[in-house]
């Protein structure tokens, strides 16, 4: 028996696909989907963030991202609009019909989190709040677990793994780097363990490039890269005007440099669900 | 000005020495003690718990620690106690007249902690849990905050800057080592680290051999290492049967290997003294 | 002035293109490649080196590669049969007709390891090797200079300047995974390295997923990802009998897997083509 | 059989302590000894080098440091005097009757530098240059091996079996950093390896807490804290004018910082030899 049990691969079954549900409408994230994740890093005003929105939307993503409250290593950086960003969230949501995708970093929050969003983030510096998984895993939204900053892939499983314990089925793995020597790139993607998860484990993978590399110039190489090793999809930064966010500007793609991107992704993904079925094979065959 | 402006070492201004109070007894953390923490990683049990923090008593610590709320990697493993732990803990103060630390991993156990300990202590894994720093930093105790498995020395001293900039300005940093390549031992003790912190900051330091090592036969050289370093004080774990302990039982020592260790340690820190303040004189000379 | 001044990318300037001469042939390396070296790990018999090559020329590989002098952690491992595997790749060479390439450890062997093989290669234990960088540069070869173990970006286009510096302007950067706390696969491929150094220097880069990720299954994802992040080569080890092999069989895939992966690679590579240049322009826009 | 079998302890077995001979003087460095190397990074001319080695005598320390070849990252950093340099050193041994220890870099060096100094250095970045370790392993002097960058202990004592195993069985360890994700210091000393490596070796340890710590206000704790963790020696940089020094200027001491360090370190070595014994009884409780 495994130590994450619940999470681990079984001899056999299929993988999951996570649902997320709007009314007439669902977003599934897994083996042959690509979902696209895309916003601003936080949400920073109600204007701001429903322009980027209606544009996102526009260039066709499946989820918004946004955060209302932001874990920052400074207690004097902006940390988020809290309850008034998960407003904005919210009316995002009305507004461009797209689910909606935050992070919560208080288990004291959760329920209010719940009612604006369709899904739960539990950001890297959390991803052993042992707390807070375990209201996630007895919340009603999938969550989208990111990998800890030095977290051994075993123990991002066993993270996972308390979601599950606590009841919560959805969980979907996002691997955004993690932190070694090398300095001139904010993290290290580690590109291998997108597959090596998938081995392990039957959850869905994707990968954030925005986080993983911290370098505006490298957030589409690492997509393309992320879907070549079979992502299931991707969670990427976008900000109007990157020089003026308020955190994470670094990073951020314009909304021009996102749509190409995304047509690449698009095109890959759909040379990479033939290349990935192979992929399988030769997965059994070992 | 610096990024931790309140926990940043200012020109000529003195180290602070933080000073745990209990009826009839002060416990000072600083320049010039050697406070030295022990007790086993969790309170198993009453009788366990009594039986160990009596024989402490008897070698003649400082302070008690024991966990009642235990984060595992596991959602499987022992996870301590919880309020039963806390009662037990209390019930050791009173009959040890030992003040006492424990983690909390919750801000929703935030008060009821306070009421049974003297210390509260932010473990490595809650160490960007900036939910809870803000919770600790409303608390009435002195804080116990241990360096995050990956954390910079810089994101360290941000997150105590969390708590003095929410009010509460008896911080003690704990290195308890950190992640890299090296299997051998569970952890790599940055020794270093605890001379520069005392160089960038007035807040006084204290070392976790036990956690820094992870294996019995180094927490005795790592815990001399960190005096001779400069480090105003340890936190170590004993436990009477290391074999059959819940938790962290390969790091633990017996109470005959820490009465040892604790005599070696009570005679370094009598020479660093002397030591130490050449030390100071040095960096004057910078 | 970069310290990296002969390796850096100048404005205005092309991408270097590696020339790999044969008689009757020529191998290029560098954008719009997308070269494919494969071999075993070590050469083990001239009969099994001679099936192996002639199966892989048969399947369409650009280059051979293939041990004779091999760095081993170990004293008492098989450390390659020296002269003797020179003398079999000199013949593969001749018999396939496909350029070869060769680690050389020792600054005495430059002079020999040339006559018989076609690309000289510096392994990540030598990266910082000057001595043997040094006597590189004076060859009349191209050189494939794999990144060391724990080398910063930096430092590599610096060891790589070492090269350029002493008179030879051929040199292959490779990437092949750095050491990091991760144990589950034997080095973490830096996947945004590719891009990034593609964006500092005008030198060609390839990744080797065969010792990046260390388990078989991982090797085809891996590879597919360094393409898609914009690599113009890939060296990957290929064994007739990989559970048989002298070294690194755990992460050798088997000459059936190989045809299969270097397929889904064309595929990519021709789609990736497209994608590069775009690439070039988000570039030139920051 | 451990994987490194000659440098491994065996039971029963006493620790080796190797003697550097020179006419009338030996020099032991073993358990017991407290042997302090010191000297500046590289020899810049004769006179200062002549100078500062006169200083060191008289300041009492047991054997002169000096590169003569110096690895440096970038070719257009000062590399040393090389023959030049050896003579320096040659006449520094002469003047003073100190024993010297130097690098050698290349192996066709080895000879040259045998009949100009007392003991070979082996680099971190050659620590796996198997051809080097080879020759040193046939040469007739103790051999100085420095822990690589980022080698695990198992590579280290596998780097000197390969030493031993060429015959040589007078090996020196030297713990000085290891490189992880903490940027304010140039390394992390790995103070737990001091005392690991011997239990697990009977060859004799030593710190250099200069290229350890890379900052000049870490030496002394740093070499406190090795010393308390059982190190049999330490190798400091001292310079005259660490402001004006050629290479690694900002982690020299100068002459006066380094002689109140020296008179810290033979207080605490007296005191650790109590200590030390008292671990190995602990040891062999285990």
């Amino acid at each position: 028996m495994k130590a994450y049990q619940l999470a681990s691969r079984r001899a056999g079954s299929d993988s999951t696909v996570v649902a997320v549900s709007l009314p007439g409408k669902t977003v599934h994230i897994g083996p042959g989907t690509c979902t696209i994740i895309a916003g601003p890093c936080s949400v920073e005003s109600r204007d701001n963030y429903l322009e980027i929105a209606l544009l996102l939307k526009e260039i066709g993503i499946d989820m918004l991202r946004g955060g209302a409250f932001k874990p920052r290593t400074s207690p004097y950086s902006f940390a988020g609009l809290g309850e008034e960003g998960l407003d904005i969230l919210a009316e995002a949501r009305a507004v461009t019909g797209l689910p909606v995708v935050t992070e919560v970093v208080d288990p004291r929050d959760m329920e209010r989190v719940c009612d604006c969003v369709d899904v739960i983030q539990i950001g890297s510096r959390n991803m052993q709040n042992f707390a807070l998984l375990k209201e996630a895993g007895r919340s009603p939204l999938p969550v989208l677990l990111k990998r800890g900053l030095a977290a051994t892939i075993e123990e991002w499983l066993l993270a996972a793994e308390y979601i599950l314990e606590a009841g919560n089925p959805q969980v979907i793995l996002c691997e955004r780097g993690i932190r070694t020597f090398e300095e001139m790139t904010r993290n290290t993607l580690d590109i291998a363990a997108v597959a090596l998860v998938k081995e392990l484990s039957h959850l869905p993978v994707i990968v954030d490039p925005s986080h993983a590399t911290g370098r505006r110039s490298l957030v589409a190489p690492a997509a393309r890269a992320a879907i070549a090793a079979g992502a299931d999809g991707l969670m990427i930064e976008v900000h109007q005007n990157p020089d003026q966010a308020l955190s994470d500007g670094i990073q951020s793609l314009t909304p021009l440099m996102f749509a190409a991107l995304q047509r690449d992704i698009r095109n890959l993904a759909g040379l990479a669900g033939g290349i990935s079925t192979e992929g399988e094979e030769l997965r059994r065959e070992r």
